[in-house]
């Protein structure tokens, strides 16, 4: 059987993330890695400049994109579906109807097809969501992460004035989490749910400095105004060997009754030690999907609500059928 | 918009959450309840003798069988799915490939649907095995069942001479599934991932009595003989005061690597207080998503693993994505 081409298109963290997964995965075969910059070593290759994509458009058969859901997604995704198809991690919830329908508009004039915000929130955790508010109407879900580094948050942070570096924690706090888990249905306000822990370096670690930089902090509207807030000064050499590695987690819990006296809790959780590797592990088997589903004639774009879990597998339908039903 | 015709076939525990996850779903239209026993009321119905069934050839978009699957399901799916779309919760492992074969066949030919082995577990649980292995293949899964009562063992005791009654709860042992839980990939054996806890009612409650059936059941092969057994003899009136419900648990944990130091751990759990009326609206769920795959033209035999999620929902598939992704 001929193997999934794939093509990686940015490599930061989660672009090596997808390298590490395909070339591990015997059915799919990596064209090439593009890069802004050229020639640079990679695990098993060196990159190609981005400027060269299209000399591949008939060698690819998935291009994964690797960027970020700011700034680079929303011009990469709609570019570069007019020649492949195309799989990427948009993390934009409130854009993801918009980034969808231009997508699918793509798509389908051009006979390709999109698969978008692939990875575990959203990905699967909105399978979880969906699944079991199917099979449990009448009931409630609650989403927690952590404990595990936003990315976020602490962008959020570096930028205040005076901070070298900063790393941010979004923490779970276990009264909640237990009351759900019991199947109680509470309204929690942000506060209830999370933490937020913050590991901040000053250029100046002064008192002043800290007083300062501690209040910009407590305040920020959105990020952390609405949240109780643990933050400690550290040296950059503390933060770089204590805090270099992104572990995350993620928690859907509902409960819910059968229109009865009978209630049933259901929960999904994942805990990983390293977040874009994961995510990248996630996006490289829904990889395989979008091949199948193209090659099954489907154009447009997709979201992993669109995908039956069969096509994720390396296994025939009859194996999973025999061993894994 | 038309509601969704649903047809019961016969009426158990799960026929009657069947009733009562149908009758509570605004866009589905509970047409009959078919059993053996004419006439008898239902939640909202009287039943409808099952050799009329063919009368509603035209009026039913979904037949959901609530049969067993050790004698009802493999005589009733093939026969009933010659003129219906038909959705059951055959159970029988080591036979759904054969199973899955000859209602392939049969929907092929009349044009029909039928979606097999709907519930937990086959269900749910399967659909988590896929993903994890297909997201996390460098890895190792584990089923853990329970606090809950097993029909098929409490049906075990009760085939023993001199037993009334007996109720059989399959115990998860904490060991086990902390270990799996901490990212550990043991092997266990049998005894060392479940514990089995047995109340039986005795015909004559003396001491050579429970001394015979004691034996008996710790020595059944398959069932009992590979596990530690609690064995409790008690009144028939105790039973059915303290063991009068059906609860169940289940657990599907995938530990593993991305190919690197990075390990990552995902669960799914079911807790329920009622295990009929859980599969019951699992399958009610299955029923829409299996009248929409017909509407589009599949035919044939389907699992779960080969569905959408977003098939599942009575939101739109717009919803979900600005809701739920």
């Amino acid at each position: 059987m001929a193997k999934i081409r794939i093509g990686i298109y940015g490599y930061g963290n989660i672009g090596k993330g997808v390298e590490l997964a395909v070339v591990n995965s015997s059915d799919m075969e990596l064209v090439g890695i593009f890069s802004r910059r050229e020639n640079i070593s990679t695990l098993t290759k060196k990159t190609i400049s981005s400027t060269k994509i299209k000399e591949y458009k008939d060698k690819i058969d998935v291009l994964i994109l690797c960027g970020g859901s700011a700034t680079d997604l929303p011009l990469q995704g709609p570019e570069l579906l007019k020649d492949f198809n195309t799989l990427d991690s948009f993390d934009t919830h409130a854009k993801i109807p918009e980034y969808f329908s231009q997508m699918d508009k793509i798509g389908k004039t051009s006979n390709t097809l999109g698969l978008i915000s692939v990875g575990w929130d959203p990905g699967i955790l909105s399978i979880a969501r969906v699944l079991f508010q199917s099979i449990l109407p009448n009931g409630k879900d609650y989403t927690f992460w952590g404990k595990g580094v936003s990315q976020g948050h602490s962008d959020a942070i570096r930028r205040i004035k005076g901070v070298v570096d900063a790393r941010q924690y979004t923490v779970p706090l276990d009264d909640a989490l237990n009351s759900v888990r019991k199947g109680e249905t509470k309204d929690f306000s942000a506060r209830e749910k999370h933490l937020r822990e913050c590991f901040v370096v000053l250029e100046k670690d002064t008192e002043a400095e800290r007083k300062r930089v501690d209040k910009e902090i407590r305040t920020m509207p959105n990020y952390f105004s609405d949240y109780d807030v643990i933050i400690h000064f550290i040296s950059l050499e503390e933060l770089k060997e204590k805090h270099n590695t992104l572990p995350h987690a993620g928690f859907v819990i509902r409960s819910g009754n059968t229109y009865s006296k009978n209630s049933h809790v259901l929960e999904l959780n994942v805990k990983l030690d390293s977040n874009p590797e994961f995510t990248s592990s996630i996006m490289v088997a829904y990889a395989r999907a979008l091949y199948r589903m193209h090659q099954e004639g489907v154009t447009g774009a997709l979201s992993v609500l669109d995908i039956p879990l069969s096509k994720l597998s390396s296994f025939s339908s009859e194996e999973l059928r025999s061993k894994m039903l």
